[in-house]
């Protein structure tokens, strides 16, 4: 295959025949603010995590469309001045976004664009597939570690993750809570500590178990860990282990870890722990792998099960059963008017106009569970509306109110340098830290309040109204 | 974000540190063969679609560790001699294989690498992360198209698709049956169609729906499609369309559709069905989309949903609810010898030895439901065995059987040129349309029947029996 760049001709077509119309009806100068937001948390959670913002800059400040992608184009028919003018196309608008790392709740603008109507609009699908899918694996990433506080997470997905998608889930697991990745590019690239243990076929290849482990410990030593169950876990795979392991111990190095990747991993985990101290290896760890997801984790911590790290496969890297964050990109603002979508269900009603989100703190900088969503130039109000239920309404007096969206990217160059992977997974360790348990339980965990100031409602229900007359 | 490359590090660290030791200890040299096959059918379907061969090909003879790849190791503490073997790593084995769009069931070889020990450890996971989710977007598009034989198939996947996944699934969907993408990079670098309607934000710019749809019909005429329920699918948008195609139609173009995106599509698209044909526009196409999937799908084909094109987003750029094929890459053979794997679950005990695969069709090149496996020098047997269960067992005289793993890669080259992906596609779509229908049932297919000759069986027991006795 060829190098994979993204370039302008990662997007959906549409983007760009809608672009063509804008240019050809002079409206390129126009101004267009769009948000991005979702509407259903994943894996019936209580919180999502905002991943994916410090990938989307990179792309955005180097965008372009190659000749490749124009004389593709043109083979579509499309406007020859238009191609013409994508030639020097460059995003030059601004972003106002949450922290990458924030924790973040369903249809409060998570991110906005405001920019000429066009390059707002090519860069639609890029930014959707990036942040959705990262936000996704992040939010799993974050409740496998809220299961599994003290204990090492590994990815080890890139074999079953969704082709190249692997690259950017690895980081997200970062972002998330996880350690460590067995996927050596992923490792490279974002500076993540990189880990392996052995496969089965290593043992396989070897005559016998116990000649394969020798040799491995020999010949690798440093974080040297150790399948087990290739052919019998504690008949064959332990017994061999703990020879090679005291063999090490003779030579002054240490067994990192044993493998456990099929069977009931509690009783096995509880065995194998037992045989390794009574053989005096009290520092070997185990490692356990195989099918695991948070609700595995939970239960085998649950149970008592010794393991030490988990190695995560399908699940984390597909951020499954999800599959996919539902986050879109709405108009809200273009030629000087607020703008509004209709729909049949009034959960897709979109807010109008540039808006700011103020999240409210206690005292000790704790969120209280209440978001409000405003227009851009409103202070926080006293009083929050539910955006559905015109009856509902929220008192907010007194609180600490911080505004959510900030200045992230201006006149297509980022405002700041380039955030670390482990900055970012640190600040999100400390806002989920700061998250008050109620949000933050497995089952039915309680649900964190977005409302509306009341002259955003007042402003969406005008317009509502005034197209729905039409 | 830097242009991404398949190169060495595209890979599990736990490959190159066995590498390390097969190299260091001198085994550089030993053959030997690993299998490619999987466990499970994925949508509780009939079957599944092999897809990615050409691209896994494609990467295979151009792998190579690049100098960041290098140095990065070296930051590892890997071993040096070693490290600088791998600078000139080139993959130089053989591949037999199944042909791409070919349809495969569950633990068959479906591809055999044969070569020297440390090239076929190292492509591993590459080739399932290219594998396990070309096949199960391939199969998943199979699905979609076998509830929807006539009508146009769009991949509208991109924005929810798992980041980078998107490009290769965009591929997957036509292998599978997918007629066309929105995907302007995908449908460049592939060769498909390149579709596209209209957004949301397209008509929320403009100050009416009527302005919009008349805009976009003058500047692009070609192949356009109207989004018609942005405000009031019914009341606005249809009126609005119709205007503007008996506009179009007296300046001598056509529009080709109106597009639904939410309501219920059944009740909605008949209604616009008459609307349209009422206004003397039963040319203009109905376009659907809006959480789509095989199950939708058949119920609004079931009623009888005059709806021409459907264009499928999240499940069907995801696999979803699946989310991966749990493919799998087994040392079968190595340094002249069978190799096995054991396992508590007798279903994951792996077959030993070069192997083969016969599929039995009957006089018209039907399969006949039964494929076995056998060593590679065999000839179709007369019996086949249940892997698992040993008292069943499947006469096959007088059938016409066809060897399956065709040699696809001879010492790191392909033996062929690169097939076209519309050859693939018309490939599958002739093996599907041979395929009986009890097999392709939706609901409970029947199950086709892999099993094994009475060598490799009896090979595997003895194996299995030395193992199980040390």
């Amino acid at each position: 295959m060829k190098d994979f760049a993204i370039t302008g001709s990662y997007t959906d077509l549409y983007q760009i025949t809608m672009a063509q119309v804008y240019y050809l009806t002079g409206r390129q100068n126009e101004t267009a603010v769009f948000d991005y937001f979702f509407r259903k948390l994943p894996f019936e959670g209580g919180y999502a995590i905002f991943a994916g913002l410090e990938t989307v800059l990179d792309i955005l400040e180097n965008l372009s469309f190659t000749d490749d992608d124009i004389a593709y184009l043109q083979s579509l028919n499309l406007d020859k001045g238009f191609l013409e003018s994508l030639k020097g196309f460059r995003f030059k608008g601004n972003i106002k976004a949450m922290k990458e790392g924030e924790i973040i709740f369903p249809n409060e603008p998570i991110l906005r664009v405001e920019g000429n109507i066009i390059e707002t609009q090519l860069i639609e699908t890029l930014l959707l597939n990036v942040l959705n899918f990262q936000s996704l694996v992040a939010t799993k990433a974050a409740r496998i570690r809220s299961v599994a506080a003290k204990h090492t997470l590994s990815d080890f997905g890139l074999r079953r993750a969704q082709g190249l998608g692997a690259y950017h889930a690895s980081r997200a697991c970062v972002v998330g809570g996880v350690d460590s990745t067995s996927h050596v590019k992923a490792a490279m690239d974002f500076g993540v500590p990189a880990v392996g243990t052995m496969a089965h076929a290593f043992v396989q290849s070897y005559d016998d178990e116990l000649t394969a482990f020798r040799e491995f410990a020999l010949h690798r030593p440093e974080n040297c860990i150790l399948l087990v169950d290739t052919y019998d876990t504690l008949k064959s795979g332990i017994p061999n282990a703990i020879t090679v392991a005291q063999e090490m111990k003779e030579r002054g190095e240490q067994l990192l870890a044993v493998r456990l990747d099929s069977g009931d991993l509690a009783y096995l985990s509880k065995q194998v722990r037992q045989r390794l101290d009574a053989a005096g290896l009290q520092e070997v760890k185990i490692t356990a792998s195989n099918q695991l997801d948070e609700w595995v984790i939970k239960s085998l911590i649950d149970q008592e099960a010794p393991i030490d790290i988990f190695g995560i496969g399908t699940s984390l890297i597909t951020g499954s059963p999800d599959a996919a964050l539902d986050g879109v990109y709405k108009l809200s603002y273009c030629d000087g008017k607020p703008r509004i979508k209709l729909s049949e269900n009034i959960k897709k009603l979109t807010l109008p106009g540039k808006k700011q989100v103020y999240r409210l703190y206690d005292a000790d900088q704790r969120p209280v569970g209440a978001d409000v969503i405003t227009f851009d130039d409103e202070s926080c109000p006293d009083i929050m509306y539910h955006p559905y239920e015109p009856d509902k309404s929220l008192s907010l007096v007194s609180q600490n109110a911080q505004p959510m969206l900030i200045d992230t990217m201006i006149n297509g160059k980022r405002c700041y340098a380039p955030r670390p992977l482990d900055e970012i997974a640190r600040f999100c360790r400390e806002k989920l830290a700061a998250l008050p348990d109620e949000h933050k339980r497995f089952f039915y965990p309680h649900e964190y309040k977005v409302g509306v100031s009341e002259q955003l409602l007042r402003s969406r229900n005008e317009l509502k109204n005034k197209f729905k007359k039409s």
